[in-house]
């Protein structure tokens, strides 16, 4: 196997980090290495803000529920960002109408998030660990607040990253025959012999793994996410609407 | 620069490839590569489907317009799936509303385009290129009906990839002064001394790559998407909301 390969197979989140921060050199490659990655019709709908601010960072710690964020080397929100190409076109050249389409919308999704994988995929090959946070999400409206987040952009994902002081164990993923199909889907059962095979695999795994043992399969888990209670992600269609996305 | 670091910053959109197919194990380490990559909530919630039929990948070149991904060594698309975990659930177990909810589709497009970019950086180190497409879109519905995909899924992205014949240049990205900022957003106006500066840069690029030079700027070219007739996209929304999801 190759580096790439050993890097992006070794992958686990890292929550835990040293009190060593990141340096402007380290940011500046994470941040290249993300400028690389695809854009979708090479348009560049995204930005990074790097956050700084203790106090800033505190209100996104309690924004996400994840307080450890505030202790991690870095801290990264990824911008869904159509503002800037709409500030680039002259008043009376065109019309930026399609900027507030889903489609549109969907391309600043891509690209955030692709920039967010390889941000994760760059830190990891550096010795470095992190974990994407869709849970800024549980208010956007603080985070546009926070951020001074122009019409147009919205903050899509959070990502801590730093020099890992754990080594968790890697989860198990599901066997690929549930999950990669050929030439068209195949429906799953709840009896399907290799998802028991696979909900007794997670069982071994959180009974043998070093820290917050506990009963579970696969399949709790999904019930349990199914009954979170989604309150308070429910605002989110209003403020992608407030910010000026899914308008017409 | 490590090798991880060094396939990342060497990406470019690979459209013309050998004749070559890739191996079974070849597309087997792909998907695991993406299988590694962060999932949100842990909840595994995509499907990778690889296209093998000729009849349909004359349906998707139909579709997207991209009739050269027909001689790609394989093509996937990549699945926002929260079918396989409603399937997962008794019937008596819990509700399955929270499936249907934006945050549930988002979590969804997070997994299935970050496991996109993982196959993307996989492959490059493997000596692949590819083409992400976002241009499935343009009829999602036949896609779903192609590939026979049930409710609470959704075609997000194709993959185009398989062993270059070609050698583009690299597009030159933003400077990172327009696209990184610290603690807040930086607002940018048209006149900005560091976008002409780039707006120059690129009208370089076009000049001087291989094939297909044109006279070109970043301005122009965002004010060419913007004037591309977004119809064909209008119909994103009905279909996602007939596959189940953002009904509420």
């Amino acid at each position: 196997m190759n580096p790439t390969l050993t890097t992006l197979m070794a992958h686990r989140s890292i929550r835990q980090f040293t009190d060593q921060p990141l340096t402007a050199t380290e940011v500046d490659t994470l941040v290249t290495a993300a400028q690389h990655a695809p854009t979708s019709t090479f348009s560049q709908q995204y930005s990074i803000i790097s956050v700084t601010d203790p106090a800033k960072l505190a209100v996104l710690s309690d924004v996400t529920g994840h307080h450890w964020l505030e202790q991690a080397g870095h801290y990264f929100i990824m911008v869904v960002d159509q503002y800037r190409n709409q500030q680039l076109v002259p008043a009376t050249a065109t019309t930026t109408a399609n900027l507030h389409s889903l489609d549109k919308l969907l391309a600043g999704i891509f690209d955030a998030t692709i920039a967010t994988e390889a941000i994760v995929t760059a830190g990891e090959s550096m010795g470095l660990g992190s974990t994407i946070m869709g849970s800024i999400l549980n208010d956007a409206q603080r985070v546009i607040d926070l951020l001074d987040l122009p019409p147009l952009t919205f903050p899509l994902l959070g990502l801590a990253i730093g020099h890992p002081d754990e080594q968790p164990e890697q989860k198990p993923r599901l066997p690929q025959p549930l999950m990669h199909f050929t030439n068209g889907y195949q429906r799953l059962t709840a009896d399907d012999p290799t998802l028991v095979a696979y909900d007794r695999l997670i069982t071994d795994y959180y009974h043998a793994r070093g820290s917050h043992q506990r009963e579970e399969t696969f399949t709790h888990h999904i019930i349990s996410e199914m009954n979170r209670d989604p309150q308070n992600r429910a605002t989110i269609l209003t403020t992608l609407q407030h910010q000026g996305f899914l308008v017409d």
